[in-house]
């Protein structure tokens, strides 16, 4: 990974945004932009140069994955190792305009950082700026993030073998877990859902202890992390003869095949230039058409990369334009309370 | 659990704290307040009830799991049909000091709630009373803690029959994970912990591909979610014989047998009444006599519960006294970095 790169762009878009500095307090952003992997830290870049700041624990790794930034380790808190580097550098950041990560950063944290600076320097919500820099991602993450895929997707292949009636839906999910494990996952990229029967009417059904039984759809929504980049793949199954005389067959058939057939319709909207609130409209017209408009509770999909959900949000009205190099998922879904 | 009987003595303390409301926000708080497992959602309890808010994604859940408030599903963002709920019952909620959990609302979500509100209204950063409630476990979380714990120990066991050299971290990790799932675990309680060699001077060194070697130590941290409450264990083996003439085995048997007692003299140290700070004084004690202070470089543990960090902290100078029914962990180490 290009952390040096990553870097000198951030740093160039500061004086832009109005930042003397930017504290980077998100830890998907903070591994984006120095290669650090570990749960605590901040990295605070500024125009002259980078600065990272973790606790002991993380001493040894720190040093081994950082990369672009002077590595400092805090033997107390770190927001207080933080507030005494600024604070002894008042020469040079007197004056200053930090900008923080609002939308990660707590209350609390920002009230006890503000705490501990040296008056005259300011803090300001900063922009989404290395967010918006993760949406577009380089070669070297898409090489990761497909094969994070390719791993995901054979998950699928053993969920067929072992879904059966009978089985719990959380035997479903510890035989692909433990797929992923072997085959080198980090972790799965989110709680697995196999949800089966009345719970395929939930969007976020987590395997329980629920025997699976015939007839009836299974949604199974799961998803890996391997080299820290997440897969996610969803896909409904129906568990037993999909055809015949059975009282709602025909209508399980319509809902199923009108969810493909948006999800198709969604991908077939997808190219540079085009509008994540397009390719959202595009799914939904398709089920609205096959009256399953109001079913279709969600959006369409989002982003993923580093996080699971990440920018682009692929939703109603959105006005981001796809570039290439975004990696987004398309996911519509219709759920009937009850149902199935 | 006793849901009701929680807010209740929630209520009772909103006046006391300045407060004519609480917003719960932090997703374990407003699990154990009101039974709400998914991943969003608001829970605002007042003098006169509760209110329970989330998204379309989670309408049948929330109304089979929330017990003791109202619920509101969302059609747009949660915080506005919060800020709609509000604002549409002025006449209560005029000049209103509603408490926000500052250690997790993010500074965005509070400008955005703030913005939400009808002027009047004030936003607190309220004290940390749900977090207080919870430390204290009553008998139902008691029991739920012991089932996960119990399940979790078979883990070890599942380790200490693959752990071998030649065999990867990751294929411990892998069996191990296995193994809880098929024993009905939710999931892991945070990324299972399993260093071996030079990478077991790493705190936090999560299971990796490198394959365990001969004449080292292995740091094994593991747990499990089992019906909401997690479990957490530490243990660390050795690989091979743990005796003869091999260069270093004494130093690493002292500083074994060292964490070893220092962490039964903290286990000694607790009763009700004494202070955790005491706690980690006692294995801190230890580990200074043995010579080896300087290596333990985190603290002695931490309360367990709905979350695997959550209060009381169990570490230098800490003043919260033990009470019944609080669930801590005891795990003091010593990490050498490049060694073993």
């Amino acid at each position: 990974m290009n952390f040096l790169a990553r870097q000198k762009k951030l740093r160039e878009q500061l004086a832009s945004a109005g930042l003397d500095a930017l504290l980077v307090s998100h830890l998907p952003n903070i591994r984006y932009m120095c290669g650090f992997s570990g749960s605590a830290g901040f990295l605070l870049v500024t125009e002259a140069g980078s600065v990272f700041l973790t606790d002991v624990r993380y001493d040894t790794q720190a040093r081994d994955e950082v990369k672009g930034a002077k590595v400092i380790i805090a033997r107390k808190a770190v927001l207080s190792a933080l507030g005494e580097w600024i604070g002894g550098r008042t020469k040079r950041t007197k004056g200053w305009t930090v900008g923080i990560e609002a939308e990660h950063m707590t209350v609390a944290e920002r009230k006890r950082l503000a705490d501990l600076l040296p008056s005259g320097l300011r803090l300001r919500n900063a922009p989404a700026l290395v967010e918006r820099a993760r949406m577009v991602k380089d070669d070297a993450e898409l090489a990761l993030i497909r094969t994070a895929v390719q791993l995901g997707a054979t998950l699928f292949d053993r969920a067929l073998e072992v879904l059966r009636p009978g089985v719990r839906e959380a035997e479903v999910a510890a035989e692909m877990e433990y797929a992923a494990r072997r085959a080198g996952a980090e972790e799965m990229s989110f709680p697995t859902i196999i949800a089966s029967g009345a719970r395929s009417a939930l969007p976020h059904g987590r395997a329980t202890e629920q025997t699976i039984a015939p007839g009836g759809f299974v949604v199974c929504d799961f998803g890996v992390i391997l080299a820290g980049y997440c897969s996610d793949q969803s896909r409904t199954v129906w568990v037993g003869a999909a055809s015949g005389a059975k009282a709602g067959i025909e209508e399980a058939r319509h809902a199923y095949e009108s969810v493909k057939q948006a999800q198709e319709a969604a991908i077939a909207a997808v190219r540079p230039g085009v509008s994540v609130g397009e390719v959202d409209a595009a799914a939904r017209k398709v089920l609205r058409k096959a009256g399953l408009g109001r079913y279709f509770t969600h959006s369409t999909g989002h982003g993923v990369g580093l996080e699971i959900h990440e920018a682009p949000r692929v939703a109603a009205g959105q006005k981001e334009t796809l570039q290439p190099g975004m990696v987004i998922t398309i996911e519509p879904g219709v759920y009937f309370p009850g149902k199935w």
